[in-house]
């Protein structure tokens, strides 16, 4: 897929909206104007090569503005739906509000939908059985194992902290977002996202990644802003990332999804401290 | 339904996992023993009235054991597929490691999945439209308004958050979980219920008062650990609830949605301050 194949709509994404609140503060609350963070509906589409149509809706999330076509890219990835730039022919924002992406398969390229069915909400149409979708999660922890010799030192990854929360202005204007910042193997950060959903952000990060032919990120370091869960290292498995560290705590899974895929996974990171869960053989 | 129709396997739930952790402080690394907090599926199955077999999968959900039960029922009340305690025939903990939950639905009730679709991942055999599907997140908009006249106090609302630290156990011993607590209209603590995902612990809550018999739950305050999206919303305006408090930001569709169904929503409650986005005439 080349650049001339992505199609945005150009309007302006408004990631925050000034609403009127009122604070309430003592014994005199005050009206003020104030951010909060967009959310709004995208619908994710994909199409056959070459079928003409809106395509078959895959997914909907909750999602900030921005940045779509990335977040469409990176989600399809994640759910091993293509597996590079390379199986993607067009990718096209459109809808009434523009809250739809439309994704054109590369020609050859089937629709694997068995990985879909993880989170799967089913018509009375579709015959799922429920052992087949539970399975799928079980398989999700049989990925591949990042291919990367990484190591960092303990200081690079205590400098990632503050970095990512001076590149992060919509979290500093609304408290409404989480980020996922990627760095590189020396502490400098390549790539911000944001989103009022952790998939999401990291769905956008990884899109953009494809977008620029730099996968697999197996020089990088993955910073998330919030608490790390199963989702969210497979996302980074699949990516090829060797590194994952997390402001807040790890879930149980999202540890057993980073020992299985070779991914060295460090929590409460702070400018002082961090707790490391998985693979501390890649910490200098 | 009554309380026999509920059946539980009789297992210690584990909200919280002992691992090993290396902590990195200043030149000495030491390892120590640690709690995370325990994340893994639940597959959600429904069951049309005396059908045998395992029922439709509805759902796979990430959540933290404990209290499944109580959040398929939540999960299906919110997302319309029952309206009450009364059409649920039957629930059932089951699946080889206690990971599926089936509802029987109660004799006459239909399986109704146009709702469904809002996050619904295709397959090939279902021909959903997209403008279907976002669709759906509109007409989630358009709920009923909470049929409920309270009305608080700013003092109230304050005392709110230290209640709800302390009645969060596992949330101190990980670090890794969300809340959501009710309390009645003097500020008395209800129930609190958490999870990994916070979809799930206001699920959970909404669930057990389902099956308590309290729907809707029109004298009642909803205070939610992190920030308010949309999902959390419309899940407290199907359960009646008409004031929503969160410790966290809220977003521009949750602020759209307190608007439209009568929620006061308050946001980054403190112990001093607070902010109110929406209805703040349920403020007295």
């Amino acid at each position: 897929m080349s650049r001339q194949f992505v199609t945005r709509i150009d309007d302006r994404v408004e990631p925050a909206r000034r609403v009127r609140v009122r604070t309430v503060r003592g014994e005199s609350p005050y009206v003020r104007d104030d951010n909060v963070v967009v959310e709004e509906p995208l619908e994710i589409r994909v199409a056959r090569a070459g079928e003409p149509g809106p395509g078959q809706p895959i997914s909907i999330t909750m999602r900030t503005p921005g940045d779509d076509v990335e977040l469409a890219l990176g989600f399809l990835l994640g759910e091993g739906v293509i597996r590079s730039a390379r199986d993607v022919a067009s990718v096209r924002e459109c809808g009434p509000d523009g809250n739809v992406v439309r994704v054109e398969l590369a020609a050859g390229l089937a629709l694997e939908t068995g990985r879909l069915q993880r989170n799967f909400y089913a018509t009375s149409s579709c015959g799922v059985c429920g052992k087949a979708s539970l399975a799928a999660v079980e398989a999700m922890l049989n990925l591949e194992r990042v291919d990367a010799r990484l190591s960092i030192t303990p200081d690079l990854l205590r400098s990632l902290a503050l970095q990512a929360r001076d590149a992060q202005p919509v979290f500093r204007d609304t408290g409404g977002l989480h980020a996922a910042s990627l760095f590189d193997a020396r502490g400098a950060l390549v790539a911000t996202h944001e989103d009022v959903g952790r998939h999401n952000a990291l769905d956008k990060l990884v899109g953009a990644q494809l977008l620029a032919g730099t996968l697999p990120l197996s020089r990088c370091v993955l910073l998330l802003s919030g608490r790390a869960s199963f989702e969210l290292l497979q996302k980074a498995a699949v990516a090829g990332i060797p590194v994952v560290a997390s402001i807040g705590a790890p879930s149980s899974l999202a540890i057993e999804m980073a020992e299985r895929t070779g991914i060295m996974l460090a929590g409460f990171l702070r400018d002082e401290s961090f707790n490391v869960y998985a693979h501390e053989e890649r910490l200098l």
